[in-house]
């Protein structure tokens, strides 16, 4: 059913919010660049998604400002998609997302443990570390595999993933 | 583009979130019933969305747990909608998406401010008070209208919505 993509007379900050971060997929968009991923071959390999609604999605994300487009060869011509800090501003977002289904969907089992990597404590809720009493922004963040994540993968990209490793380092890091 | 309802290969606990609350409208039905919107006709009037797509969310958020169904007249019998507590606990989704379009996303005005009952105090980030430094449960808001919120307005709901209330107050006290 087609809804179109504004919520007509619905003008508060949440419902604004949604216009631009609330269409299928979105948000596992901005979570996978979250973990580093920026190129669109493994945004799509990662998410098994259409690729025309990938590309419909790192448009509107990057006319939000939610991503910035970054070339990075120039023959041929290639660009990556990186978090601005409006969307790096979305970690609560999904840090509480991702604490709701945990909490309150049956049989879910933490795919990720996100930790302070300062001092290696499980963040609580709200992304602050219970250890140091500090909110911990996500480049400071470091994520390891839950026991919920699939260790058996053909997916380069889930595989790149399988390790400990900072939220926002680039996935290509691994790949040099 | 359909693509379905679920996420395939996307087992993350976000992933499993957004299953359930990741469709168009189905946050702001959310938000309504935070609002204290329980009744199918309040919710159609409120967000002007096509009554086949209310009755879907409804459907799907009642199944999941989040709302729960209650008769509130036998004849003819009419039921309502009541925020469970794992409903209550997508508050802090709420929030943390509210405040990201309020401080990224241009022209912005706050409709509706949050403050603790208590002391009267604006909420801050994640929904703790500032002034009493304890996280404040959605009962203990109180809601006010704030400089963006349109007051001329025909809609009944929305009249309703122009006072200072509580969260989770049902809107049908005011009309007793």
């Amino acid at each position: 059913m087609a809804l179109g993509k504004d919520y007509a007379n619905q003008q508060c900050s949440m419902a604004r919010a949604l216009e631009v971060v609330g269409e299928r997929w979105t948000l596992l968009v901005v979570r996978d660049a979250f973990y580093g991923v920026r190129r669109y071959n493994d945004f799509l390999v990662h998410l098994g998604i259409p690729r025309a609604v990938l590309a419909t999605r790192l448009q509107t994300l990057t006319e939000a400002g939610v991503l910035e487009k970054r070339r990075y060869q120039e023959s041929p011509p290639r660009e990556e998609y990186v978090l601005t800090d409006s969307g790096k501003a979305l970690w609560p977002v999904l840090g509480t997302l991702g604490m709701w289904g945990r909490e309150h969907l049956p049989g879910t089992l933490p795919m990720r443990v996100f930790v302070h990597a300062d001092c290696g404590t499980e963040l609580g809720a709200y992304g602050t570390c219970p250890a140091c009493s500090v909110p911990v922004p996500p480049e400071d963040v470091e994520m390891r595999p839950g026991d919920g994540l699939d260790r058996d993968t053909d997916n380069p990209v889930s595989r790149a993933l399988l390790a400990p490793r900072r939220l926002l380092m680039p996935l290509e890091a691994d790949r040099v």
